[in-house]
């Protein structure tokens, strides 16, 4: 065996693994060209015009680290949301803020609460600190708030995550029903509270910050990923009190952004204008990827997010079979992990040319497979 | 208070800390200007004009996730070491991947050796994990190898880190010294072997690939941020066995390194003429700047990286009043941390405009502080 004799027992339990596959792992490992990139709920439409500006204006600048403090995203975003610097907490995605705060709360042995079938890195990270996940099923295909009130109350757990608007269901709460979640939840649980999709939600489904941001235990979670168009920068944000925001500073890779993505990000932040527009395009591309699926004898679920989650009313296999049968025809789209939820496929938003490269191949694919 | 109240006890323990305070923390808290950025150990030749293209070109695919498998440039970096894909591992930087090597191996209460004065983040992460430090003095401004190695013999240390060439003294040690000594290492200690500024030293200073490739206690670390001059890209990469690589995979942010920045890398890869060229200047310029010290009646070390440490031949106030009377003229360097060697300045290589600003403050500096 060539790995070192003495990684931590943790560590040696461990698998080496990856929580999604990427598309070009299976362009390589297919020999399939992804000629329609809308299967990983990034979005196709891309960052703003003035975005891509201020990112190459930034190369020239990328010899030099980028402010460990990230004080001037930080401000910027104080600013957007009407809360003080110190309540905001940036990161590596949100995937990177949440390995952080597994890291913080998480212990071998320690109780974590989620949902069965939710977002899948988030597992990742808890189980890559020896957490033990308690999950409850979805109902209706939303996340059950009851059911992740009762297991944390069940195991005194000490961490628990929910997201709204859901991945990968589409699907989202009130946002009254999610300030009331969050504060039934004991002051000793603290909820990360996923918004990575706000930005493409019903603003009743977003809870103003002020109605969270006193509370101690909870921690909302932003993206620039999404509608902001700039999943290949790596750039989230966490929204918290200031000592769970100084907590990071105990732990982070201070000098971990990268300069260009940083001043992506600043520039997404500005320009809002273009943000409308895009939630427009996107919530037309869901509407179009709806009529789609109905066309062709599938269920729509209502989406707040960037993808539409589609019931084919068959089970895992037969998802699975849409899945690869598309991406015969060079259409790259993902699928929930766990029954119930994997009777659906699921479908990224992206510019009309790339659904109609779904539209075209969808109906063979379901002919194809019977 | 407003922190959760169940972070883990080690969490609890670590203080919000900064392992470098960044040149733009010290322009906001001192309201000076840096008007010469030679502090940080970034390259002010920048990156070749090539990867600026490149970078430029790629801000359009920003849209999208970089390959979490990152197989381009593990395989680009195989091609350039002459080793298997599999052997490379890619991370945020050295930094990032030293704080997941500190993960993998440190729990609370491991010995991990360094030496006495030795990069403050390597520090900052194991103290992370709940480390215990214990360190050995340099001898005469160098790592001591005699010293490290008794250390990991006396503790059973799991863990060593070595810079070569050494961050911040600028020394180095020869190839042969460097493969005894890590042929000495008992198999059960790893060894950091931090290669950061490889690219700079002489060729002799840096044990070929094939010397150490095949055992499973060491991990040489290597960078895009000083010789290829992309620090605000956060792209590093380690080059170790097999199985030492796979282990990253089981606790990495997959997700996690910008899409923008692994093109730059992959261009700087490509264009070895610019690293050539580059390299001149960076020696050139640590010729200027030891002209400079001796000029003023100080002593430069002898280097292998992109800064020169430079002895002020006094103790470590008078080494920070020099650094902090340079910042008032808008020259940022920094010095060492700890005696003996924080009787010394480090000053980072840069364009000749900028070593212009550096050699006009340093006797107006010298004078006033007596």
């Amino acid at each position: 065996m060539s790995a070192f004799s003495r990684l931590t027992p943790l560590a040696v339990s461990l698998p080496s693994t990856v929580p999604f596959v990427g598309p070009e792992a299976i362009e390589r490992n297919r020999g399939l060209k992804v000629e329609a990139r809308i299967g990983a709920n990034e979005s196709g439409f891309g960052p703003a015009p003035s975005v891509l500006l201020a990112m190459r204006d930034a190369a020239a600048e990328t010899w030099m680290y980028s402010d460990p403090e990230n004080f001037e995203l930080k401000e910027a975003l104080a600013i957007h949301h009407g809360v003080a610097r110190g309540n905001i907490a940036i990161g590596s995605g949100v995937d990177g803020l949440l390995g952080e705060i597994a890291r913080l709360i998480v212990e071998p042995g320690t109780p974590v609460v989620t949902s069965f079938g939710g977002y899948p890195t988030f597992n990742y990270h808890v189980n890559g600190f020896g957490g033990r996940l308690v999950t409850t099923p979805y109902v209706d295909d939303h996340e059950d708030l009851d059911g992740l009130l009762d297991l944390v109350n069940r195991e005194n757990a000490p961490l628990v995550y929910f997201a709204n608007p859901d991945n990968p269901m589409g699907s989202w709460w009130e946002a009254s029903e999610v300030v009331a979640f969050a504060r039934a939840l004991p002051e000793t649980c603290l909820l990360i509270l996923d918004e990575a999709y706000c930005e493409t939600a019903p603003a009743s489904a977003v809870p103003a910050i002020d109605a969270l941001i006193g509370q101690p235990n909870i921690l909302r979670m932003r993206t620039f990923s999404k509608a902001y168009g700039l999943a290949g920068a790596r750039v989230g944000y966490a929204i918290g009190t200031l000592g769970n925001v100084e907590a990071f500073d105990k732990i982070r890779n201070h000098f971990g952004m990268a300069r260009i993505s940083v001043a992506g990000a600043l520039a997404a932040l500005k320009d809002q204008a273009y943000l409308h527009e895009v939630v427009g395009k996107i919530s037309a591309a869901r509407e179009r990827i709806s009529v789609i699926a109905r066309e062709n004898g599938l269920s729509p679920l209502p989406s707040a997010t960037n993808f539409v989650t589609i019931d084919c009313h068959r089970d895992g296999a037969y998802a699975r079979a849409i899945v690869d049968g598309l991406m015969e025809h060079g259409v790259f789209i993902r699928m929930p992990g766990v029954a119930p939820l994997n009777r659906c496929i699921r479908v990224s938003v992206g510019p009309d040319d790339k659904l109609d490269l779904f539209e075209q191949a969808l109906p063979k694919v379901l002919k194809a497979i019977g």
